[in-house]
């Protein structure tokens, strides 16, 4: 490999995304993906009697072993204006070298776009098997808890402020619902990736009548879905693996914003995983940084307007764009690798996560019972009249505010509702277990969801 | 209604929606939809023996009859921090007015998210009902062109230069295809639009045991899904709208670009229908503006940002987010509306496409033949050697750029190439139409699939 | 005002708006500034010669007593492509009514881009200049809480984790320092809103010789700057603009994210200043949401997308753009709308902002003294080697954190530390008041820069 | 260096970036930017004495020759949170093999924020520097542009559609206009660019008294801005340099978008610079893709959401942020890059491009003289009425367009026209150059800024 090769700029990329992605986009694996379609469609060439089969047995063989010179194809490709010219040059010399006949088949046919848009997704489909995979894992995780802490209650929060109780387990069962719709939906777009083939501007006039016939096998031999025509234009399979990365990235994103604030110190109910060495600081001993969720929400903030790129390419010119689907060689990557940042992550974070139930409990009771209030309301209101019920609570609030007494205590001064409960039920009244409403049965469902197909296609009813 | 209305803003976005989308997401159409649930509600609830029927028969009588107070509710809503609260009151004044039991039932149980967030869905299934039928126009529209100019050839266009020739039809058929996948998903999204009715934090903790009857029957009564659990939390519905939306936008915003760019005039293959007053200029008397493809070009830009708005929302606080939950109000409105002003323009553009055939031809053969550089190279290749063949062409391209003769006429100049083709077949070499490859095969099953299921989910095959 | 007019969508505006900006881009003020422009116009052309008089005197006359119709204008905006073509049709009506000969001078030599853009500006001015007051009064608030306090000690918190302590009058003090940069870039931006004037394609071919003199006499009449040539399709002013909002939006979610951090009940340093009614509940009686942050955050979380928008329209096409520039026409004015409801509701949220000083030293306290590790850590190294400094500090956070007990008490059983600091000492090396490093000089700078120049162009200095 | 580094991924960079830009941001260049952040800060301790001479000596010895094993800090950085703990350590090492009392004072009080974004300011330094060569190199292209050209008369174009003529000159105006203010704006962002300096919270309370004069110091070593407080978690500084960028691309995306359009086949006025192998196809081999407008087209479409992610981060958390910052880490080196590739390509598409007069003429006139029906009516309203002479160039453009005759000759049967001008008045009217207007003051106007100020700061007027 020459000194030309482009410097090295892995390290910030490498710490916010996985190893395995990491491979998935390297230039390597690009290449290879690339030598991998110009395999497969001098063997699906072959199939049709176009191309002489030990032509074809040589090309193949020789994109098996052929090292690229990737100093080379830097050098080449800005004026080339991609990367697919050079490499195919690269690709028929080494070629030409064991036989001149069989050169003149290499990417034979093909445009550019067609390889280099059939290698991405060949390498997409790879991305997204290791995402899957994550996915899973957390989804395992998240099911846990929604299992085990189904009653573990404490503070719902809506707007950053203290509601009405709710539990562990309904708030991962809300977790783990959209992630399922999440991974079902990756599933659904890994298993359609499309080939893409077309030639110079997608009539594949260079095939003559063989048009249809290669396209078929080679679709079969790369293992993608055969389309109606060339996308060379017409981006939506990008915009879709797009938007599936980032709803991986914002749906964990949720959870990794939940989890980093329910572990504030001075909230202390949840707690990521601790290693030594995880999350310090330079100067800092007793420092434990949520870098989990930091990675999570990092891709979240990214994810966005990564996927807002791709859409804007929507709009290309004519048969291939231009700029539109030249910022999609970078932007698509990137997407992968954040999400995957993301997943390997919180699949970490979400397996060995530290929960405080006693501190659960603590800021539950918090404002001396004020999230309550609710609940005392309608208790009253069933007893009492409505309005009634809300002037008594209020001023029982009031009250509470002023003199730092609970809630309980406050309605206990209370003539009329001391006539109407008597202490144990305005003890029990005030039991943030009492007030669960239908959680359990929210959280069963979403179980039963996810039990049924915990890994594959599920994304029917309401998602 | 009170001098306090806000004043009017409505005139730049009349220009950039249709009319109907403006009623769908008018001020009216908004407490329309939130009181139609609050009488849904009090209906469900007496479905399930928790309010009493003349209650809820009364509740809903005066939410078909209450005039609301736009005033009052501008200037309440800002403390509130929503429109619900001050809506609510509204409502229960009325309903207290002619019964205090009855007022007592009002938003029984119920959050304002709750009442806001169903609304939204609501509205949501009129606004796509109404991009559906532009929408359906729109692909009869493509199926006429891609089936009627299936012949008719043109240059194919690369990087926004001639590549090798493509046919109209195969253009449409391409837009179509794109278009078709779109409108199936925009169904698929209506059809499966859910419920939100949580209460407080998610539990329904209000309703006690009732929880699940009452969704169930809440659900069945607005024609919305019934969620596994609350949503108030975890946005993907609302991002699933808002995909669909920009699919909407970057689609057609791909046909109003490559239509635009046809219509150059220098270009002139194609023209917006031109109709008295329209696309001119304050001084140019001679201007006729594609204002259609701007329409369609404005919402293509804008849609991408917006989404990615939504997309930032599935990060959101807890059981109710402080910020992200308040950005899609207006955010999914934008959508929809520049949504529908896409259709709305492109239908029409569409409808009367003026098609010039014969400057298609002309521009096919602008430059001297040079765009069946490709088409010469692979003939020869069958009857030379391939390397042959390129040197051949690219010297035949260099004597026609240098000298402005034809590539036709350069080749005749070449002895190999003379003795391996005889005249006529060298005239119909050059022969655009001859040169289309899979053209036909491929608009055929683009057409197979709109014919088998115009209107309705097919979103099958690829993406 | 006909029937027709469009369907009136305010409210969810009116929430997160000022009401005077609401009035600075209502559709009287768009079509007066356009009407303003007109009339500055015909005033300048006379100015220049090229108009009698008296036909100017009449046309600006008009332009003050016109009622446009307001309905029409909606109705014929969508064909013509812009609001200016039907506005100036009206105005040319109105004027001919009374003079046939100074119907001839309306809008003379203009494009309608050249009112559409110069109008922009006008409002941008008064949008400007409405933020520039609430900044204004932010700042003040600011200042007084740096300055007040400074030596209020609390946690300091990355990663949202404790670190170190800081005081809240540092905190105010960063706030500030970015909002005085931001408010004199606002100024510099609202002083160089350039006057827009060209003709057809930015030649003013239209004047003859007139062009230069008539843009002078234009720009002054209008109080815009004189722009070196007309910038049609150079997009810049707009971004300008734009990228000023998206500062002011994004510098105040900063504040909000902080400020509702602070008020989460387990944290509960902070207040937004408490009115009956606000950020209440339907059901929860004792909810104090944080409305006013809710409004910054959500201005903060559309603005970045909005702008992008805007950077995306920096590349329009030739002259004048297709789509681009029509984006433009609804982003600018929401950017505005968002941004005032920032500044409108922090403006109340800082003047009245609630600080519980208690309850920053509990926090500040809450683990046992860990925030103090790092200062126990050098005033160990500084009499002690440093890493054996590191070490004890280790081993003391490690008993803390296993027995409860506070950092202090842990030091407290080293030998070690025991011989080389007496109590007392240890006693105030834990205190978080004596470890505040220089946040008094950087208060003390921040005021100054802010009281040399609270409200005019201060951009000096760093950014 | 270990087999562990990360795989390598700069293929695609390396084609949309420049050579020097990859430089400043690789691996190695991020690593020796924060080694020389701690060499100056040792040095700088010692200036205020609080480091021994000899010990800073050491530590900044060490820094300029140790290798540091990029494998260890990919593997170590995702636990830690960021590359600045594992590098340190990395460097502690280095210094403790040779002094154990230089080892404790490496990173003295300093926390691993204060690293990491002064070194970003560092090579943000040099990446300005580099684009501002790129910019000052086009600015002279398009000055000559605007000079030589100031006369070539050519189609002006508005909504993609003929207008009335500008010139080319008038065009690289507008172009150069945006380009110096851009250009003044990137010099004094990287004049202003400021050190980060506050340790673990901002407060600088590990260095005691010192803080302050330490921050001087080291400031005036790394050749950084002094900023009046640390800004940890205020990111303005990261938003301007990314505002900045965004500008360059959008700026350039522009003249790319004309460029490229005024390239297509059709209209082909412009080319870019031809050479061989550039912007060729694999089989077509009349090709001449615009590959440098991509490229320029490419950073433009995507600089925008870039620069979105990096506003959305100024909504960080208190005194440092969680995940805002971090995705600051790809996102600015990113935009840096684009900017670079877009700098790069345009420099040489503008330095070698090539003009076709005759061709912009020929398109003048394509329409049979329409681009003139402005110009006739203002000539004819000049002695007929105004209202008559719309109609009569009205009636002219249709009989044009009817029968394929000139608008000249089309006037030339009109009786009152031939009344009122002799035939050669006529032909002169009609003549594009004669309707230009102030098209040469205002290219003067721009040349006089330019020249009066090539390559330093001019922001001043309207921008």
């Amino acid at each position: 490999m020459s000194h030309l090769t482009p410097p090295e700029r892995g390290l910030i990329s490498a710490m916010m995304s996985s190893p395995p992605m990491q491979s998935v986009y390297s230039d390597q694996a690009l290449i290879d993906a690339m030598l991998r379609f110009e395999a497969a469609l001098a063997r699906a060439q072959a199939d049709c009697g176009m191309v002489p089969p030990a032509c074809a047995d040589l090309i193949e063989a020789i994109t098996q072993r052929i090292v690229i010179d990737r100093a080379s194809l830097a050098v080449a490709a800005p004026a080339a204006g991609n990367l697919a010219i050079p490499l195919i040059k690269q690709l028929t010399l080494g070629v030409r070298a064991e036989s001149a006949e069989a050169a003149r088949f290499v990417h034979f046919g093909a445009t550019s776009q067609d390889v280099i848009d059939s290698a991405a997704m060949l390498q997409a489909k790879n991305g997204l098997s290791l995402l899957a995979q994550d996915l899973a894992a957390i989804n395992a995780s998240l099911a846990t808890i929604a299992r085990d802490e189904a009653k573990t209650a404490m503070a719902g929060r809506t707007w950053l402020q203290h509601a009405v109780p709710v539990t562990l387990g309904l708030k991962a069962a809300g977790w783990l619902d959209a992630l399922v719709t999440v991974h079902a939906r990756l599933l659904a777009t890994a298993s359609g990736l499309p080939l893409q083939f077309g030639g110079a501007a997608g009539t594949l006039a260079s095939l003559g009548e063989k048009g249809d016939e290669v396209t078929d096998a080679l679709a079969g031999r790369l293992g993608l879905a055969r389309p109606r025509l060339p996308w060379h234009g017409s981006r939506l399979p990008i915009v879709d693996i797009g938007a599936v990365l980032a709803l991986v990235a914002g749906t964990l994103g949720k959870i990794a914003r939940d989890v980093s604030l329910m572990m504030q110190n001075e909230v202390a109910e949840l707690s990521e995983p601790h290693a030594p060495g995880k999350g310090g600081s330079s100067t800092m001993a007793h420092k434990r940084n949520p870098v989990g969720c930091a990675l999570a929400l990092t891709a979240a903030q990214r994810a966005p307007q990564l996927l807002a790129s791709l859409y804007a390419g929507l709009v290309g010119e004519h048969e291939r764009s231009l700029g539109s689907w030249q910022a999609e060689w970078s932007t698509l990557p990137e997407l992968f690798l954040l999400a995957s940042g993301s997943t390997h992550a919180m699949r970490s974070v979400l397996a060995g996560l530290e929960i405080d139930r006693v501190q659960m409990t603590r800021n539950l009771n918090l404002d001396d019972g004020l999230s309550m209030a609710e609940a005392a309301t309608f208790a009253l209101a069933r007893r009492l009249d409505r309005d009634r019920a809300q002037d008594i609570v209020a001023t029982a609030i009031a009250r509470s505010r002023a003199g730092g007494q609970s809630l309980l205590h406050a309605l206990r001064s209370d003539t009329e509702v001391v006539a109407a409960f008597d202490d144990d039920e305005l003890v029990r009244l005030m039991e943030p277990s009492g007030y669960l409403g239908s959680s359990a049965a929210m959280i069963a469902r979403v179980l039963a969801r996810y039990q049924a197909n915990p890994s594959s296609r599920s994304d029917d009813g309401v998602h």
